[in-house]
């Protein structure tokens, strides 16, 4: 039994995010991100009010132990809840931010992290949704550059392009935003106006405006076709927005300008990039791009998403750290890649070939085959006592064991052995010195295909 | 700032600490162990009492939240500590035991697990001893057979070999302990008995046989031979044992012949194999070979252990579930490499090239060069800005990155490209059609080598 919300992963799913996380690291690490980690203890005080009053109310605190924990004898609830000294990581961006402040001497800027571990949220547990989730990030922070935009659509490009995943790349700009938002006089309730556009897919264009006539915000219907439209990251695409939104949307036009120069040398090979003027993105800690995943197969939503912020350390003292930085959503991709069916390749046993345990006689002689195998690349196992030949067999059917391989006293002493394809259901005998190479041509090693 | 005995982990040491999980589990994967995980938080029933007292006490516990949190108002402190539902995983074997009961039915037996995840101990810490750390372990459950201790023994051989670790792996069988119990009068005793006989090589054979004095057991002196002498896991060695213990030991060397003679097929070719009648491994669990890896040139100790058991999971209620499992400690592992000078290979920087940003007119031209390299499979990075070229190649030295990679207007006009290699300092040119070629003569992109 388990605490709610949280889960053992099995072999087969586990060899899936395996493959996944091993596609999203080798990505990171080909754009020379180079990997941190973080404990998962921090002091309340680094986490505590940086997620909003959700987020302090679902953050695991860390019960206090000895000396410390009687302290809070005879405390009220509220009283514990706000004197713990530590607690669970949230995310992986706040304990970046402190990481980037207290190491700030012993780092070169532009320093591009990637970081892949558990975070644990509070949360109703639902499908997909676990209490202890893997977050995968990678953030590029002490200096800007649209550069860093156009690499980070590049490693979502390659990622889903190796999981062989379709996806769409949803963009948008914040200063695009305020600057709609300036347009239809709704800037000084940015937030909870693209909160409600964000909506545009689910509630329609009349449920977005009703939400915000609720606010006091009246837009003119025309503004529809604007939200509506299919636009590009192309000369006409910003042309056309050059002239809905006029200056006050220039410095975005101007970096989504270099942006699709960068994107035209390179364009994404696998993702399908879409202009989404209503991507919000929560967090108003972004200020430039930001950036959505959708699987375009599988109804599942979002896969990740990211951008740009001007500060991401000011509230750990430092200030004038800019970056940007990406997400990937190990759990929603899996969920994607199985809905797809594209999981069952990767999630079969990895074990090749079951030598047959014939007797303690042949023991040691079998010992060595399954050492020779190993040595040559073949994930080999030598079943560990003399069971029934029965049991042996089913045991290599039950693990998806393709190889069953039997050489008995008889078979010893013919200088024999006997190679069962439990898959095609044939069996093959070779001579003692032949049978590596026999096996090789059904089935090369690792390393070797 | 972090809480005590916990720490980040910045990109060199983590280089190491990489490199050694891959090959870690690069062998688990060749013996056919498969990889699960299970969650961080426990239910604290699941946990409390399976460590003894210390395990309780050094046990992190985590805070109730909402309505659960209110049941401990006015509470007093041993209240708290006891009543709390879910705790943070203390090792790696508890949780495991669990999960083979809880997944019974979904296993295929004799099931060979491995798993890689951090725990947590509220422990002092020390050098190399921290209160999150993280345990490598490999178990086969379910059936027993001494075709298991071999392969452990070349898991541990194959693992330090790679490494290129010098290292020592001591053997011990419970059963002999035991048997050298017995004929002192010390069976009724033994646990304490055993440990006092751990530490022959800290405190001398006089300091252990006063430590067995106080506990009323009289040793007679003549058998520090046998504790001191050179014993060999072959047919000397364990005639030399029989002589000394008679029939009370005869089913250890039964088992330790059969091991004999499996390592005599497939010799250990790298970790040296010394018999340790002292070695005792603490846990009362283990019941026949128990292994303890120790560091042949650091001065570090204990790198990792193990041993076979009988009974895994009875205490979740699933009688006869003998297995074997061993463990590799990452920490320290990575203290001995460091004390040895075996690191810095690993822990240099992996990124090979920086292409200089030399302004907005070529920077999608440059954009394009670094996509190309990671490409063909270097780890390529575009310096995001364009800064002053100084600036750029002072980033490159300070992050060991060896190539620089210019090309301005001029250049492009001219269609050239310099390559610097700033480890040689030497400058190359070549023309636009032969630069990659040229860089692939200096420095063969990595997949290739």
């Amino acid at each position: 039994m388990l605490p709610k919300g949280t889960r053992d992963i099995l072999p087969g799913p586990m060899r899936v995010r395996t493959h996944i996380m091993q596609i999203v690291e080798s990505v990171f690490q080909c754009y020379a991100f180079v990997r941190i980690e973080t404990p998962a203890i921090e002091l309340n005080k680094s986490l505590s009010g940086k997620y909003g009053e959700e987020g302090d109310r679902l953050m695991f605190k860390v019960l206090p132990r000895g000396e410390k924990l009687k302290k809070f004898e005879g405390k009220t609830a509220s009283e514990m809840q706000a004197g713990v000294e530590e607690a669970l990581r949230y995310d992986l961006t706040v304990p970046f931010a402190r990481f980037v402040v207290d190491h700030r001497n012993d780092l070169a800027f532009p320093f591009k992290r990637y970081q892949i571990q558990n975070v644990w949220r509070g949360d109703r547990p639902q499908k997909g949704r676990y209490r202890e989730f893997t977050q995968c990030d990678a953030d590029v922070v002490g200096i800007s550059g649209i550069v860093q935009e156009a690499e980070m659509m590049h490693i979502y490009n390659d990622v889903f392009h190796s999981l062989d995943l379709p996806a769409q790349l949803a963009l948008n700009h914040r200063k695009l935003l305020l600057a709609i938002a300036e347009k239809v006089g709704a800037a000084d309730r940015f937030i909870p106006f693209t909160v409600a556009l964000d909506k545009l897919d689910k509630i329609g264009w009349a449920g977005v405006r009703s939400e915000w006539e609720a606010m006091g915000i009246v837009v003119d219907d025309q503004w529809a076709s604007l939200f509506t439209s299919e636009l590009h990251l192309d000369e006409d695409g910003l042309a056309q927005l050059a002239q809905w939104l006029g200056p006050v949307a220039d410095q975005a036009l101007e970096e989504l300008t270099s942006l699709s120069e960068l994107l035209s040398a390179r364009p994404l090979d696998h993702l399908s990039l879409k202009l989404d003027l209503t991507l919000a993105r929560g967090l108003d800690y972004y200020t430039g791009c930001i950036f959505e995943i959708r699987s375009t197969g599988a109804k599942i939503g979002s896969l990740g998403g990211g951008g740009r912020y001007d500060d991401l350390t000011s509230v750990f003292g430092l200030k004038d750290t800019p970056g940007i930085g990406i997400s990937f959503g190990l759990d929603r991709i899996q969920l994607a890649m199985e809905e797809l069916g594209l999981t069952e390749a990767v999630k079969g046993s990895q074990t090749h070939l079951l030598i047959a345990h014939m007797g303690a006689s042949t023991q040691a002689d079998h010992f060595s085959m399954a050492q020779q195998l190993r040595e040559e690349g073949w994930v080999a196992e030598l079943y560990p006592t003399a069971a029934r030949l029965k049991k042996q067999m089913a045991f290599a059917s039950r693990s998806g064991i393709r190889f069953f391989i039997l050489r008995g006293e008889q078979e010893r002493d013919a200088d024999k052995v006997l190679i069962k394809d439990l898959q095609e259901g044939v069996q093959t005998e070779a001579t003692g010195s032949e049978w590596i190479d026999r096996l090789r041509e059904m089935l090369p090693p690792a390393g070797t295909q």
